[in-house]
């Protein structure tokens, strides 16, 4: 079973911290279970990643980083312009997997996940698929 | 169980849609099963990636990003002179993992899977392995 | 169960080829399974990748790479002064996921897995997941 979360990005590039949100449907949708949960982004011009949750500079310096080695107005092949938004969910993903104990996220203690919005705004889903142990 | 996908790759430099190479594979080899599959690839100097599938020129654009940064004659230690396509293997990853549901792959609708080859032209494989949810 | 495997670093950026010691870990703990194996760091400011284990050479350029698009005094919002770590955890990614059968790590000829220090030296972790086909 795929179970599908929403969220509502704002910017064109921007990360956003899914933690609680995730959190919260892994234990009520699929229970106390061991092993891990896929969250999988069923887009090509977003991302999905782990990194710091407790400073919102660390997302916004990523975010900076991407622009810098992909300036917004980069020409491409691909006509619709967005070609920029497409490398760099080659480069950071469309996937994590978050180690679960009896339904709960174990993530490290600073880490957050995180959805890498990159041709926002728009709305977005991250698709969750319980892996057993 | 491992299974293995054999495909042959023609240039240096090249992302292969894989995907319903992918798809007959997962659907004929491991049945109608629900959770997800394992794309691996066994080789060091290539690398796996899902991106869109309908506009072949945004994955020629991935290949013109990573040449930007990576130009081919780039000096590094390893005599080989394939470092270029080893720090592709790992800024892109030697895996993905696709939800699977009775079977078929659920990729987003412009989502493919790539086969991503730094060092060609070669024989590779992508080794498959069913994870259950 | 997520089991813990420590080990420490030397150096600020470092990769650690972990191949090993993760591949007697698994056998010891979780015995003769078919599946993968999750190996996740819990840290921020590291990572974890795949690549050549043969020659050390590999490790060292894509080490070069790295710190030739992310100089180490590159200034970012983030106040810890360690924003070029976190970045590196986002590009290479913070899990692997390695097929295993009958308890075997079942890597490719030249593939080892490396653990990518970004901010050391520290006492670091590796968590392991068993997840199964």
């Amino acid at each position: 079973m795929i179970e599908v979360l929403s969220l509502r990005t704002s910017k064109k590039l921007q990360l956003i911290d899914a933690t609680s949100m995730m959190d919260s449907a892994v234990k009520k949708i699929f229970g106390a279970y061991d092993g891990a949960i896929l969250c999988y982004v069923p887009h090509t011009t977003a991302a999905i990643t782990i990194n710091e949750a407790a400073d919102p500079d660390v997302a916004l310096d990523i975010d900076s980083f991407l622009r810098l080695h992909l300036p917004e107005g980069i020409r491409f092949r691909h006509l619709e312009g967005n070609s920029d938004a497409h490398i760099i969910s080659t480069l950071i993903g469309s996937s994590v997997i978050v180690p679960v104990e009896r339904g709960a996220l174990r993530l490290g203690r600073w880490q957050g996940v995180f959805f890498v919005e990159a041709d926002g705004p728009r709305v977005r889903n991250i698709n969750l698929v319980k892996l057993t142990s």
